[in-house]
């Protein structure tokens, strides 16, 4: 079988694997993002783990490379990136020493693309991966909408509390800093979101309290966007996805709460589950050939 | 030359007059809408408006009629608006008498398509009319985009103060509570916004206070609409917009402080003027035949 190999790099994992035309992920591997060191061990790191993914082994000899990546994202360069601080990375370095047709892409449309191909699909539906930070790809009568200049779907940067907590992106108040699982982790004071999520249901009154501000921002934001874009449904990813029904009812509730005149769209958890991201990067590899 | 009868009904004033394909505008009228006395007697003043628009005078028969209503909408039925306080009128209830084809319609949606069609056009432009209530047409990829059930565009009721400020929908701190003509005069206690506007140049305070948390509310807005959907421009219509510069210039200041990692989009005014509501129940004239 053909094989394109594909890189989804997250704010805390890059996950990496060969992807089928028909999305099957074979020997996904990850790997930690070396975030906390800055932007140039980042891409170091990125630029590692497609080589030795793009390395032909077991008989499988990768076609292309895909590589999905946060921010601002455009085909020849990464634009920006409030979780690395990186600006203008061209996509060359991201793959030195790599012989194979590259694509690069935004992590959460193509994430968005395996979810329309490969997951749930709908015409007009807001995937809305959680993980480190917060995007959103927006599917609009059938098609991903990226906007006038690529940008659309900056979802994790809307400002739910004017002048409140300060956001990676130099923004304040965004929803990215509640909500997120990065966030969520560092307000509280550990590493990752589900020990939030855990403590919380354990009865941990400062876990219950970051948990219900990041739940109430989401409902803010997505109430925005349901009134904006009227949704067939609202597909959640990511991370802080696997919190299930202690995420979903009490969003669910206060999305009803704030909706005056309107019911809120379904909202659910990705089916693809985490896998999404590289399935997404497969994809791009596959439209690199 | 040809021509159709189109009504659009605003929350203060309902204009109608006789539309050629072209776009021209010919024998416009004024009523008021009546709208403090209640549903039934605004339904009563639409009717009896759209039958006489419908009648065959100076030698001209209109061959239809394109009406324009705020709120919800579909085909058949005009479904909600919070400004009126009706629930599923049907078409036929408007036009009683009228024995013409009938398209019934969206007014923001309507104008924002006269927009595209004889206005300024883009690809990826919000078009907001902002009179006594708001509400946005969104053009995305050279289409107007309604959402899976027709409802999209309720910019005017997204939370930019969540508890806020009571708004004619049932909640609160709505974007129209603050940044609508109708919620300005209000606020202010005058008639209409172009008097808080003026009295705001001159000096008074308090109506500089209630034009200021409008602009900054419409900012807000304006900058979540920004972050989610990239677009290439937005064009401001209806009776706020007269103000022009007085709207544009702190309303572009406070866009470029809220927007941390990209620049605001082009912000200007409807070429089309307060003609663009009628213009627009044209086309859904047009379309009915």
């Amino acid at each position: 079988m053909d094989y394109v190999a594909a890189l989804d790099v997250g704010g805390t994992t890059m996950k990496g694997g060969l992807v089928a035309r028909d999305g099957t992920v074979h020997d996904l591997r990850r790997r930690p993002t070396p975030r906390a060191e800055g932007p140039e061990r980042v891409i170091a790191a990125i630029s590692a783990f497609a080589a030795d993914l793009a390395r032909p082994r077991a008989g499988i000899r990768p076609l292309a490379v895909g590589l999905a990546v946060p921010g601002l994202v455009t085909a020849t360069h990464a634009v920006f990136s409030a979780a690395f601080g990186w600006r203008d990375v061209p996509v060359a370095a991201f793959t030195e020493g790599v012989d194979l047709p590259v694509a690069l892409g935004h992590d959460v449309r193509s994430a968005g693309e395996a979810e329309m191909a490969f997951g749930s699909g709908g015409d007009d539906v807001l995937y809305l991966p959680i993980g480190t930070g917060i995007a959103g790809a927006l599917v609009l009568s059938k098609a991903l909408y990226g906007g006038a200049g690529g940008w659309a779907g900056q979802i994790g940067h809307i400002p739910v509390r004017p002048g409140g907590a300060a956001c990676g992106c130099g923004g304040r108040g965004c929803l990215a800093a509640y909500a997120s699982g990065g966030a969520m982790a560092a307000r509280y004071g550990v590493d990752g979101a589900e020990e939030v999520a855990r403590r919380a249901g354990e009865g941990d009154a400062r876990a219950a309290e970051v948990w219900d501000e990041a739940v109430a921002a989401l409902a803010l934001a997505l109430t925005t966007y349901t009134l904006l874009l009227d949704p067939a449904a609202i597909v959640i990813g990511g991370g802080v996805a696997q919190a299930g029904g202690t995420l979903l009812v009490p969003l669910r509730e206060r999305m009803a709460g704030l909706l005056a005149f309107r019911r809120p769209p379904p909202i659910r958890t990705s089916r693809l589950g985490a896998v999404a991201g590289v399935m997404g990067a497969g994809l791009l590899g596959w439209r690199a050939l």
